[in-house]
């Protein structure tokens, strides 16, 4: 399937809004725009970046992102309707909502009469100009609508004439998107296939008349989208029918995230979209960034990522067994759905001790360092690597400690001190309200030891302080250094409070960021391992300004 | 849907087989007798144990269960054809799985002539011969045949007139059941849906001349299964595309366990067919008992279970917000696509700051706690909650943390211990590869202090031991407690190593189990707090058997 003959779909993102719902999951400001713009680096169309009305929090994202806009995307706010009994231009909620600046707002009304009648205790006719306000009064303040028909497949299922009613109102009104939203999760696919071609037939014969038809600047015609959770274990499969069945937007989260059991995956519906079903959804060179966005994604919101996701999981494309390696390796199609390759995803071999070599070589490039398969330092590195993985280490959100490793093996890691330990103590004292934490460090610089000790707010801060005033007088320059992000993960939880900890540590200077990484069964080890390559990488970008090594295989 | 009326679907569940070659799992004998057992109560009709002729541990497997045999299902034994040019009565393989003694074999066989040509290395003839003689072999011996038809979809796309061959000499030989899998799972429903119907409308027509018919002891004609994985993240719906097309037997495994992305999750699938689809898989008390199946799987093969796992995870009827929560309390129809009951689940009113009134009385009753909404307590609790929230606690996660703060609130709070304070001593001294952790406490029960201190793998395995070590003499149950999981989040990740820290512990006694959570900006506060709630909640449950108290409003 050619890119340029495909057909578009609009993919449209809500793993800031209605992925937020997810239980166990809740992100700073700073966390929401950094996932901003990784989609926007994927190119998704449309994200819904929250709901300025409700919460406090997403009227700040919209401010800043109207100070450093996104590149790709439109960036969506969302909103109820407004109330039963007020106006349009007097509702707070609707106020916030232009007050996010973005052009398109995304707004939802109910569908179903009963959560009309009992959830909103309003009648079936205001709900009705609620719809239409809303849509009208945005219209005239410039923005354009994307309609969120809610609960509508069990409206649907109950008072048809009623809630096609709904969606009439809103094409009136001017909404140039009705999404068709599955919100208790429970349809199956056929049900979707059916009742959205009936949605598809009866909006097409409507909006003949209508007369947004000829305003080019505009979707042609109210096209049908379509929103899915996954209660029935059949989210993505419900949307697939909906685009079967003529829907032209899917509304779904990275990763899956949302309530009870998620939303639609958009991890799993843009690959079967655009590889399987010939749609356009974003570039095959932002296809091929769709793993490394999964899992960005599930390290921003401290979510571990689940090996066996389908197409973005470590364990997607993973082969064991012998005839099955060798089968794969003849013929991937034998084994293989689509080619990891192009969502960026990799094969895996389990037990095989090729596997990663072009990852590491890769990598490796990436640092400006120039190796190549014959190399014996490269399988070297791919053994300290797999060795370390073994034990816990994770590289694909610590590069600087990565770097650190590859240019250990290389012989090019300059020591700009040698660590000889460290000591912390930490008590809560009988009738204080606070603890308190000291550390003590001993380190080497140029022969010379050092021990200082600090005290911090916890035992990682005052570790942390120890450590900057020993090297301090050495290298001036870390007082510039900022520990900016501190996140621990426990590995095997299971084991209980002797699990392992891995622990990443961003630091930055300036405009410069990296992140390094520890592990220990000891908490406080792990972290202190972060610590310490987290100012062994700082003061290597400063010394060393990347130079391009070039290693010979010879 | 009544009971009696419902057509019969047959669920094979792959769990101990399939299942198996999920990364990451991995169980012994005595585990695999468990499962079985577990599924057997379940009323699964068929269950694959294993593959005797590759596997020694399953030869166990099986020669156990001749002794002591299960009560509802059928025991099948799994294995392939035979090799190319052999004859079946030598095969070993064969003679293995005749020596599990089960009255079913399922014998898989190539469908697709790509992997005939290039996996078995053989002709297409001989793969025909290969699959007729096997069946017609184990026949003969007495046994009933499902066969399996590998890599069925991607072979009925490249060659549809071969593999509808190999199914052909698979009935001629006398199957009972043909399974179409999707061995790579790059079907989607509308593929399946359309290949099965014509599968389906094929074997009917060629089974009127079958010998077969008349037999009253068979199933009437070869009926038709279906094996899907989840690569696309579509098995359960590919499934059950495959069922409204004609399949009568489903092949899944226990929380969608399997190779890659797993296997279609039977834990999705028999409630969507018997409460939606209206066809009857095992009787509606064993449906009740689905939720406790999945959980008590995970535990024996000890991975974590899914909590946002369609039906049967702990999310999938959580409920946020103070409407909705009043809303579903009202009407449950309105947020929940079937009644959680039904499969063994409870709803779950989540705490969280979107938090009303309603969610805190909601609360309360589950702990057996009258409340209503004129008591002060009530107003009370509800600010000590968004206080604590503020802070950085969450109770989302953390109910046993939340009934011990609203029992405080109403004065029925019973003090085991005072806790007095703790110190913790961690280093890493030079030339030692590994850290050392050492912690004291200090507590008083009964008015009497005890000071005690343990060591640990890390500070915090360390203040749980002391802990014990303290209370043990006083509260010998401590000892059956256990720390089974351990979780840490980094509040204001940005506030780099000086962050606020939560912790969240898991405690098991026995079958039950209860979490609790610490905020500090010191890790090991955070941890402290949440391991002594975690000691007090147990003591707590193991004194107090949920007193159901009655707190008037006056």
């Amino acid at each position: 399937m050619t890119e340029n003959s495909s057909p578009q779909m609009w993919i449209y993102d809500t793993t800031l809004r209605d992925g937020m719902q997810c239980e166990g999951l809740s992100v700073s400001i700073e966390d929401k725009l950094r996932i901003a713009r990784s989609l926007d680096r994927l190119g998704i169309p449309f994200i819904e970046g929250g709901w300025p009305g409700a919460n406090p929090k997403d009227v700040q994202f919209f401010l800043h992102l109207q100070e450093e806009p996104l590149q790709n995307s439109e960036i969506v706010a969302f909103c109820s309707t407004r109330r039963p009994k007020t106006e349009a231009s007097t509702e707070p909620m609707l106020q916030a909502i232009l007050g996010a600046g973005t052009r398109w707002v995304t707004i939802f009304g109910k569908s179903w009469d009963l959560h009309v009648i009992e959830s909103l205790k309003t009648t079936l006719v205001e709900n009705l100009a609620m719809i239409q306000d809303t849509i009208e009064y945005l219209r005239i303040q410039g923005r354009r609508i994307v309609y969120d028909a809610e609960h509508w497949f069990d409206g649907y299922k109950h008072n048809p004439d009623y809630a096609l009613q709904t969606l009439e109102v809103a094409i009136t009104a001017g909404a140039e998107w009705l999404v068709l939203c599955d919100t208790n999760g429970g349809s199956l696919p056929h049900e979707v296939s059916q009742i959205v071609s009936s949605v598809v037939s009866h909006v097409s014969s409507l909006t003949n008349q209508e007369p947004w038809t000829n305003d080019k600047s505009r979707f042609p015609i109210p096209q049908i989208g379509i929103h899915t959770h996954n209660d029935s274990d059949t989210a993505v499969a419900n949307a697939l029918a909906a685009v079967m069945a003529g829907a032209r937007m899917v509304q779904g989260t990275i990763n899956g995230y949302g309530e009870r059991c998620g939303n639609a995956n958009l991890c799993s519906i843009i690959p079967n979209l655009q590889l399987k079903l010939g749609y356009k959804c974003i570039e095959n060179s932002q296809l091929s960034e769709l793993t490394q966005t999964s899992r960005f994604i599930s390290e921003v919101v401290n979510l571990a990522p689940d090996e066996h996701a389908p197409f973005v999981g470590r364990s997607a494309f993973a082969h064991k067994g012998g005839i099955h390696v060798s089968a794969v390796e003849r013929n991937p199609l034998t084994y293989e759905h689509i080619q990891p390759e192009q969502i960026g995803n990799c094969r895996r071999i389990v037990i095989s001790e090729h596997s990663g070599v072009s990852n590491v070589l890769a990598k490796a490039r990436s640092f400006g360092i120039e190796l190549d398969k014959q190399n014996p330092k490269t399988a070297q590195i791919l053994q300290r690597l797999k060795t370390l993985e073994s034990e816990g280490y994770q590289f694909e959100a610590a590069e600087a400690s990565f770097e650190l490793l590859m240019r250990s093996a290389l012989g090019s890691r300059q020591q700009f001190f040698e660590i000889k330990g460290f000591q912390v103590h930490c008590d809560l004292v009988e009738g204080k309200e606070k603890s308190h934490a000291l550390a003590t460090v001993k380190v080497a610089v140029n022969g010379k030891d050092i021990i200082e000790a600090a005290e911090g707010n916890g035992p990682v801060g005052a570790l942390d302080a120890a450590l900057r005033k020993a090297l301090v007088n050495f290298y001036p320059q870390i007082a510039l250094f900022e520990l900016t992000e501190y996140k621990v993960r426990i590995l095997d939880g299971h084991a209980g409070s002797s699990a392992k900890t891995r622990v990443l540590v961003e630091s930055r200077s300036g405009q410069q960021r990296w992140t390094t990484v520890g592990v220990s069964t000891n908490i406080l080890e792990a972290s202190y391992h972060a610590v310490v390559e987290g100012l062994e990488y700082g003061l290597f970008l400063h010394f060393c300004a990347i130079p391009v090594l070039n290693v010979s295989s010879s």
